[in-house]
């Protein structure tokens, strides 16, 4: 588990390479949940996501030895793209393993950053065959999206950054996936704040993390049939312990609920978001009686959407 | 022609009823049109664009004895929804005169902040035909959208804060259509900086302020088949001797342009802007000799769009 020590030391570490994101706050939407919502506006970050920070962190103490040998890794399309951005930055090459229903705008972000793309089937299993052959074939260094304390170091600054602006928040609401995002959020956050409390929010169509909560230890993806293309990974053996540990609750939404907030993000607040950072406000409006009258700090973890193909 | 105190006097009186609007810059948008792009978010602004400056400045300075009568106007959308959101604070109730091909957003817009619609036809001549009507049978008072030093005034105090922020900018670029947000826009950036250069940019399929401006006189819309739904309106009486004086050039842009422009700043920024906000970047993309290397701020005059019908 990263130290809050280690999160600084990756704020110091990656701060050339990344913006210090704007956070957000909209009467309306304040309105309408009963709560003061601050949001953390990372759709505006680097390579378009938060992914970019624990990229920078792990390529940045990568040897040189490493970096010649080449990097893979495997992504439905944030953390490739901010890892061939990240690699990019030191003059080394990427391949990302991608499945083939990946939306256009990721597969062009990786590209866009200098990544070269292996494609493999959705499932994980698929994914996880094209990996091992690729590093077995090249002996490239994998850098995993999160199952690494220091990407999950890298994924908490954001929550450090959230909270040097705004300290007094009563609670932060963060998206689960694999975990690198929520358990970065929860070794910045109860550091900075012990009495603050955090929720992960997560599609009920890809309630890995809830029902590994639920059960107290990691349980499959039943189905990933969420337009949350970002949160249909399985959640990490690294991350699970800690969100386990600290985690205040997950809350799963649905794939309506999902599309609403979203909806909502983009009309009142005129900002891009994706699907998997729109579960934050959804769980907010979902489970209102949790969080009126408190002020919350929401993730929004990026803003890579395929404008062609709109959920509505 | 307001002067520079009537926008400063503008300013102090709309503060409390207005957001200061953020100014972003993207590196992606840089690189790509060779100059040193600031971007004046007045889609962020309250009722969605900068229209709420000059209808607050206006309503402001009503009597209640006016107030009382009602307010009417005549709009395509924008300064309806500002206009009914400024007379709501002050407690008075306004209709708004609308092209029965307004796009739906917009008129959920006016609806939402108390305004009642009485519908026309698209053109000219029956805006003002029912208009006039509607005056005559209500004794309503006319809140005009930009034929009005008021509203010149108010629209005025968006290219003071972008220069209060960036006092060192070499031009900036603002739409235009009626001439409200030009007009003032001048009015405010030469008396800050007497060296600045200020152009308008405005769709080839509504260039009435372009061909006005060749011909030293105003000249009419001869078609408004642009997206750009906020820019079809005929350029005013008052705005325009004022654009004549002052401005340095009206830049002309396709509709292939204009949503060019917008599907990048959408896709780079991650942020919701209308089509009539992106002629400014359009214009900047186009005319780019006039641009490299200088330091360009763009309007963006807002971001109501209806996420059901976007142009891609």
């Amino acid at each position: 588990m990263p130290s809050f020590k280690d999160i600084q030391d990756a704020h110091e570490r990656i701060r050339p390479f990344i913006h210090r994101t704007s956070v957000l706050s909209n009467a309306s939407l304040n309105k309408l949940s009963g709560a003061e919502l601050f949001f953390k506006c990372e759709n505006f970050q680097k390579a378009g996501s938060f992914k970019i920070r624990g990229a920078t962190n792990t390529v940045l103490q990568l040897t040189q030895e490493e970096l010649d040998r080449g990097i893979v890794t495997a992504s439905s399309g944030n953390h490739g793209a901010a890892l061939s951005m990240a690699v990019s930055n030191r003059g080394g090459k990427t391949t990302v393993v991608m499945p083939n229903n990946t939306p256009k705008m990721k597969v062009d972000n990786v590209e866009r950053n200098g990544g070269k793309i292996v494609w493999c089937e959705p499932a994980q299993e698929s994914r996880e065959k094209v990996l091992k052959e690729l590093l077995a074939e090249t002996g490239a260094v994998l850098v995993h999206p999160y199952n690494d304390d220091r990407i999950i170091a890298g994924q908490g600054t954001a929550a450090k950054e959230l909270l040097e602006d705004h300290l007094d928040l009563d609670m932060i609401v963060s998206p689960v996936s694999g975990g690198g995002l929520l358990s970065g959020t929860l070794c910045s956050a109860k550091e900075m704040n012990p009495d603050i409390k955090v929720y992960g929010a997560e599609p009920a169509e890809a309630d890995d993390a809830y029902r590994s909560l639920q059960l107290g230890e990691i349980q499959a993806n039943e189905t990933t049939n969420t337009i949350c293309d970002g949160l249909r990974a399985q959640i990490g053996t690294i991350p699970f312990p800690i969100i386990k540990e600290k985690v205040d609750g997950i809350i799963t939404v649905s794939e309506e609920e999902i599309i609403d907030a979203m909806g909502m993000i983009w009309e009142r607040m005129k900002i891009i978001v994706e699907p998997s950072s729109s579960v934050t406000l959804a769980a907010v409006l979902k489970d209102k009686e949790v969080f009126t009258g408190k002020k919350v700090g929401l993730i929004l973890s990026g803003g890579n959407v395929d404008l062609d193909h709109l959920p509505w």
